[in-house]
């Protein structure tokens, strides 16, 4: 079957991202990406039912253990990622056992939390559901769970074995889940690749119509621009911080609005035009993002929760609790830098935007 | 104040091991090997009053918070691990945050698995008080907890960023747990250091009576070929499950008689002299690890719970879960190797020891 593989490159740790249509459903074999031991596949009550019995054939000569999560990013625990452990050990599964995350992100970060913890690291896959994931959060190793007080504060690095990416299965994806997802594919454009941006300009119609081919190139283009960063940065000493453009406000705004009201890509969504603006970027380019943000059906703007409550999320989140705010801004799109040397006036411009 | 410092050699993750009498007191330096955020000393019930306000004082510099943990292996759990994570989002530290761990293994190997964890990883310092844990668990970079199917199956890679072992702080630790810990000692003799295991013989005395000297030699001449071993083979790909030389049945000791009845220690000794057994190596080198195992005052053999029982304890063994029982086995004193190529018949001899 057609499809098209790009690399991770982490030298002995590099794997690859297979992107197509129709991989599950035709059975594209996994196998050579997985030893000897037995699997375990990881997924939740939504996603099991549409695609595990496709994701069965890609592994004929396995042995196969599956275990479903409750679906939610309200689920995304110690005790879900404990679970997958409890299922590892009742399985007595070796160091050559492999866990495969089947869903969206969520699934993905818990999964290959445990992975990364059972034995201190055995073999992880990621076949990515949604759009969110298959241009984020499957590629680059970061894994997790999320604290009572704060999300992902619990996790590790742990990179998978490779990731397979099915075009095919954004078919079911609800549309405000393909929109949140369209937020993270523009954040590439808009921080490394105005090339790109321009593309997304031409075809964010067709990207909205789910025409396969639009999906497979911003899939493919988004992954590879993650993959490059990754490669030059694992462990965000530098470069990787930039792929958290708009995440600073995006996630002050799922924090005041409570978890769940907005999804994480419409969150980023708000978060990058404040982050543009605060960038004090050309007007003509800031009204281009905004533009763009729009025409994928995203919000431009953050929740009337007031300034104030939103200043309060940003010092909780997770990235302020080294006690200084950093952000990414833009010098023009596509061309982002991160920064602890902002205008104070610049941010409180910006949260007032948040007081109606 | 006099200390000998080793390097374990892992590129930009190398770190140093400081070795020394009288280091807490004295209150050596830690501050180089910290950065500018919070630090949080895990420590437990025991120790915590005997060398906590020591340990301050080699952290003249920095803000701290203390976590004391149960004392004892039972305790180490995902939820004494998760209890540090809380104990450092109520500090809300940040990823320039370190752990220390001060205690023994329990201790070290529970507060480096919650540093790997927090934030995907944070800074963290070994203070080992116990002989094992200075010889041993404190090198290497193996963290992790116990799950009720099995030890240390949840755990992380996460190397220190130094090591301090304080030799004085042996002198509060009861004679039982000494003489464990020249278990692991005798080991690094037996499997790679013919010299060493030689030193050993002319020593063991002067060990048991605590002499300053040659405990500081016995713990420096450990760490030394732990370090070795690790730099050359930091994830155990290789020549680092030499380090398990008696632990697959000294393991299957364990179980079988219950944790906590045999210390690790003793049944590594006992596991040491089975494996040499089941080597079948000449009679005089045989009878040579005897010797210094008793005048170490370690048990040489099993318990009588019968070959059944060790046996289907090693089978449940964590290594084992890769379906095919390793050992490592002994071409002669100093040269071990590792193999799954066995003859059940020496396995099955060795497992009669226990028949009584």
């Amino acid at each position: 079957m057609a499809h098209h593989t790009l690399t991770v490159d982490l030298g002995d740790r590099s794997y690859p991202i297979v992107i197509g249509a129709g991989l599950l459903d035709k059975g594209f074999d996994l196998s050579p990406h997985i030893a000897a031991g037995d699997c375990l596949i990881v997924s939740n009550e939504t996603v099991a039912p549409l695609y595990l019995d496709s994701l069965k054939r890609c592994l004929p000569t396995q042995a196969v253990v599956c275990h479903a999560l409750a679906d939610g990013e309200s689920f995304k625990s110690m005790a879900a990622a404990e679970s997958i452990l409890d299922e590892l050990v009742r399985m007595r599964a070796g160091r050559d056992a492999t866990v495969i995350a089947l869903g969206g992100g969520v699934v993905g970060d818990i999964a290959g939390f445990a992975a990364a913890c059972y034995m201190r690291g055995i073999a992880f896959i990621q076949v990515p559901t949604t759009l969110l994931s298959q241009v984020d959060s499957s590629v680059g190793g970061k894994t997790g769970v999320n604290h009572p007080g704060g999300k992902n504060l619990i996790g590790a690095f742990h990179q998978p074995r490779a990731v397979l990416i099915d075009t095919d299965s954004l078919s079911t994806l609800p549309d405000r889940e393909l929109k949140a997802g369209l937020a993270e594919v523009i954040k590439y454009g808009a921080i490394i690749d105005v090339a790109f941006f321009g593309w997304l300009e031409d075809n964010m119609q067709a990207l909205l119509a789910r025409e396969v081919d639009a999906l497979a190139y911003a899939i493919r283009r988004s992954c590879e621009i993650k993959a490059q960063v990754v490669a030059e940065d694992e462990r965000e000493s530098g470069k990787r911080a930039l792929l958290n453009f708009g995440h600073t406000f995006g996630h002050a705004i799922e924090n005041s609005v409570g978890y769940g009201e907005w999804l994480h890509g419409e969150a980023i969504a708000a978060g990058m035009v404040m982050a543009a603006r605060m960038s004090g970027i050309e007007a003509d380019e800031q009204s281009r993002l905004v533009t763009l943000i729009e025409a994928a059906g995203l919000p431009t703007a953050p929740p009337v929760t007031g300034s104030t409550k939103l200043r309060e999320a940003m010092q909780m989140d997770k990235k302020a609790q080294a006690k200084k705010l950093r952000f990414i801004l833009l010098h023009s799109l596509g061309d982002a830098y991160v920064t602890a040397a902002y205008a104070e006036s610049a941010l409180d411009e910006v949260l007032s935007t948040a007081d109606g």
